[in-house]
Order: structure tokens, then sequence, then C-alpha cells
């Protein structure tokens, strides 16, 4: 298998990219990583690792799409980034799927117009598993659509059950429509709207709506949003974690009492920060495209692409791309037989 | 001065209502509270606070709108309820401000519709304090209107400035949109084009979008949403902070170490608690509507009520209607002359 990493997308990039092929090739063999970028910086920081092992090679980019560029314009115009590069190795085979923590805008753009939609597909989106108090749970979209459609909506239920069945090994997954209430009547006029459909779509097994609260206590498998609303959702919960911590820390400096309790119990905080923290997390994949692409955060750490390429291996060897492909087309064929019925 | 507050709201009534008004009174000797519900009930629950000082009367309200009743209906037809009772008294200046911790949704149609719109404002909204690393931060729109148009969220901008003025004490308060991206391009359309609205309003000080991020830090005094987002953004920081103290006190748990640990440390929880805790706060005030009511979560407690009615009053003694009233006035005499001009 081979995994093309885009080497110049981080905020820190080439190094947490370059660090973290290193990490991911160790231990696993059975895969030829790709970085893709200015080749005389890849190479200088692959040097700093000389005693690495397994299998890496460079394909040079010379551009680079930055975060202030326009997507739509930067796809057009910097055809020799190593975003496009990359996203060409994918179209072309040369490499099974790609890893990219550029601007997520970009990502999306070049994916689309490179490897174009899945058919049946109207949007793709991008899904991500959030920690819960039980397994986690699948939260899609998460930004590749600001606004939505209830059709989009719809694709997104359809394609978070496929991952979630395929790659979180969850039977039948429950499917929730993210709201501010759990009541049908909830909400504004496109959740209205999108849980009447789900209702309707008797081969997606819908639980109804969920509140931000029933995500972290793992009420659903997969919780459907527009992206707009679950970015803000995301956003959120780095933000409240963020402010928790910094308020407890202050709080725990503040006696000599606390800070001798916070030093005793280091190990729990820091258990607490891992199981949380995105760099843990098999990065984001983009969903109804035809190629692996696995979204990162631009601030992501080597620990955080070493996770994403294994989420990319994984997609892989799952066949993730086409049990899509043809779950919606069974999908498809359902919703024209129910209609005809009716 | 008096303030009415609704005794049948909140999950626990008239328990929480009936404390919150005897801690209340025993501190605000000035204040005389009415407890507006079942007489019979009410009356037993403040038999249990036999020592009680300060001035509370009951005004006997029959019948009781439920969570589950439908707002607009439960309205029409509950003429006899405590919210409808309680708010015919502010209507009637009998009383000076109304609190209630019932269905959020018939607080806000009953006030539409029995004290009416504050001229000017074409939709009222609910704001409320969060904590920040800073100063509290006032979030508006938290749920009143679930499909605002950019209109709406100019309203909300300019009510959240005149409240953050005369309430919170705040000089020229910095107002930010709440958006998923800093960049002025970022976000929905609606938000684009609120965004060039609120630039174009040279009597607000807005400083230009704010992410969740930035309201925990304390970015901006005023940040602006359509209700349906700040009642997520609400949920998803309640739901982030429920998860994240269960899995810490799961951990704590973990080792013999961390338990003594956290022993030595539950000042600092207590105090981070406390900071945090929505009881504390002011409760969350119903902006644009010709009266002062404050609106509290049904799952209050009897603090918050407490908190709530000191609220009420603040707002009272500091005319924020009538400042709101004459700022709304100003502000559109301003609008028409720089239309005029242009």
């Amino acid at each position: 298998m081979r995994i093309a990493v885009d080497a110049m997308g981080s905020d820190g990039a080439p190094f947490p990219e370059v660090r973290g092929a290193v990490d991911a090739a160790a231990v696993r063999k059975d895969v030829e990583l790709v970085l893709v970028g200015d080749e005389t910086r890849v190479h200088q920081a692959l040097d700093t690792y000389p005693n690495r092992s397994g299998n890496i090679s460079v394909v040079h980019a010379p551009e680079v799409i930055t975060m202030e560029d326009s997507p739509v314009m930067a796809v057009r115009t910097k055809k020799q980034s190593s975003l496009l590069v990359g996203m060409r190795l994918v179209k072309d085979n040369t490499v099974d799927g790609f890893v990219s923590a550029g601007n997520t805008g970009a990502v999306m753009v070049a994916a689309r117009t490179v490897l174009g939609p899945i058919k049946g597909v109207a949007r793709s989106a991008i899904c991500q598993q959030l920690p819960s108090l039980r397994k986690p749970v699948l939260l899609i979209d998460l930004g590749a659509n600001v606004d939505c459609t209830a059709r989009h909506l719809c694709d997104f239920a359809e394609m978070g059950m496929l991952y979630s069945e395929r790659v979180m090994d969850v039977a039948n997954p429950r499917v929730g429509l993210l709201n501010i209430g759990e009541e049908r009547l909830k909400g504004n006029e496109l959740s209205k709207t999108v849980h009447r459909n789900l209702q309707a779509a008797s081969y997606i097994n819908f639980i109804g709506n969920v509140e931000p609260k029933g995500i972290f206590k793992g009420d659903a498998d997969v919780v459907v949003c527009d992206g707009y609303i679950g970015n803000m959702v995301l956003k959120t919960s780095e933000a409240v974690g963020f402010f928790l911590r910094t308020r407890l820390e202050r709080e725990l400096r503040a006696t000599l009492t606390s800070k001798v309790g916070a030093l005793l119990s280091l190990g729990a905080f820091r258990r607490l920060k891992k199981s949380i923290d995105p760099n843990e997390q098999p990065g984001a994949p983009l969903l109804g495209v035809n190629g692996t692409v696995i979204i990162l955060h631009g601030s992501c750490k080597s620990r955080g692409v070493t996770q994403a390429i294994e989420g990319a291996c994984r997609a892989v060897e799952r066949d993730l791309n086409d049990h899509i492909r043809r779950g919606i087309e069974q999908l498809r064929a359902t919703e024209e037989q129910l209609d005809r019925r009716n």
C-alpha cells in the first residue's frame, strides 16, 4: 500500500509531517509513504532521522497553498503545489490515499476537482470521531459545507452510516440529527425537514434528534449536522476544553495544598488529556469523493500525522470508498423502489 | 421595588422558586417579592421557612404551562397560568420585573403578546453572561429565534451593546459576530451579510468575527449570533463541561495516589465549579420587550432563582428598558441620517 502525505500543509510544515511519516513507517512495514513537497526542505527534515526504518520516498512539489489562499483560486493556479501534486497521485492510482493538514477549503476543492464526487452524492463531507463516555461518535459534516440543504444532510447520514459500519465496526449504526432539542419539532426549518426525511428513509436506523450532550454521552453512533453547525460545535468543544484547563490550572496553583494535590493527580490529568487529544484520532476523512483523503488540523502534531496515516491505511484496507460507492448505489435503488410503491 | 417570580416554572417547582425568593428577600429588604402560582402549594413551601425575613406575597394562578405544551397554544388557552398571570402583573405595572424558569418558548410568546415589542426592534432576544478568562462575555441570542435574518442579528448587536453598557458597566462595548473563522469572508451566507452590515453601522464598536475560543478568552464584550447557533454553543459548552468532569472523576478514582491528590485539590475544583455555575449568573434577560423579564433554565436551583431576582432588580434600578428604548430610537435616527447623507 502507498500513502502520500502533503509535507507542506501544517502550520509547522514540514516537521510534523516528516516526523509523523517516520514514526508511521517504523511501525507499518507494509506501507510505502510518499512525502510531497519542496524536496530540499523535506530531505533536510528527513536527514534528522538517520536511524529511521521503513519505506519513505519524496515527490517534489515546488508550490505551496497557504491558509490565506482562496481555495478556488489556489486550486486553479497552483498546479504544482504539494496539495495538487498529491491529489493527482491518488487520481493516477500511484498512491492509495492522501493525508493533508493544509488549507481545508483547498483540500476539499482539490478533491472534488481532481478526484470527482462519488455518483449519487450531492456533497462530500468531513467527518471525525469525537470521544464520548461510551464509544467514539462520528460527527458529520464538520465544515465542508456551510450552507446545506436537507438533501445534503441526508447524504451525510448515509455516508456516515457506511463509514461507521465499515471502519468503526458498528453493526446497524444509530444515526441521530444534531439539534437543540430532542423533540421532533425542535430546531430551525432545515432541521425539521431533515428530521422528516430521515424518518422516512426506512433503510437508515434513525433515532431522532440528538442534543450536544447526546454526542458526549454516546447516545448515537453517527451524528449528522450541517457543516457550519458541526464546525461551530467542534470549535466550541476545543474552546471550552482550553478554558476549563486554564481556569483549573489557575485554581490548582492558588494554594500549596492544591499544588500538592495537582502533582499527585498528574497521571489522571495526563490520561484524560490523551483520551481527548485530537492528535490521537485517525484524522478527519473527506467522504464522498473518488479517493481516500484524510484531513488534519493545521495545528496538528507529528502524532496526529501518524494517526491520520493509520486512518488512511485502515480506510484503504477496508475498501471504504468501494463500500460507500456500492452502498449509495443500493440506497438509491431502494429509494426508487419505495417511491414507485407509494 | 416589586419583582414577581413564576413559582411553577422549574423542573422542581415550586421549591427552587420559593427557596430562591426567601433567600433574596432576606438580603433585599427594599424589594417586595410576589410568588405567582398555586397558592396552596406555594404557601406550603413557604411555611417550611418559618424564620424567613423580608417581604414576600403570593398571587394565585390555578393553571400551569408545562415544558411539553406548545408555546403558542399554551399562551392562547392557559390565561390563568402562573406565566400569564405574572406577565400581566408586569403589564399593569403592579410589579417592575418578572422571573420565570418555565417553558422558554412560552415565556417569549407571552412576553411578546402581553408586553409587546420595543418600537424599532424586529425580534426580541435572550442573552446571557458567559464566563471567560477575562470579564464575563454577553452572548445574544440564545434561542429566542431559530431562523434569523441579517436585520434580526443587527437588532441583537444593538440591544446587546446597550445591555452591556447599562448593566455590565462596559464603556463602548466591543461587539463581535460569532463565526467559524476570524476572516471577513468566513462562514455561511447569513454571517457574511451580517458582517457587512455591522461593519457599515458606524455607531457600533464592531471588532469583526469571533470564534468560540474568542468568547472564552474574552476577546469581545458582546458576541452576536442567531438563536439556533447560540443555543447550540451554550448546550455544547454544558455538554463538554459535563463530559470532562465525568471523565476526570473516573481517572481520579483510578489510583490511590490520584484519589489523595483529588482530595487535596478539592478546594480548587469547587472554586472552578462555582465560577462557571450558571446558577451564579443573573439569569438570561429577554431583551426587546416592554418590561423586565428574566429567563431561567428549567433545571435551575434556588441559588439561580436568587441570582435572577437580583438580575431583575439591577435591570430595574438601571432603567434598562428605558435605556434600550431611547438607545434604539437614537440608533434609528442615526441610521436615517447616514442613509440620507449617502
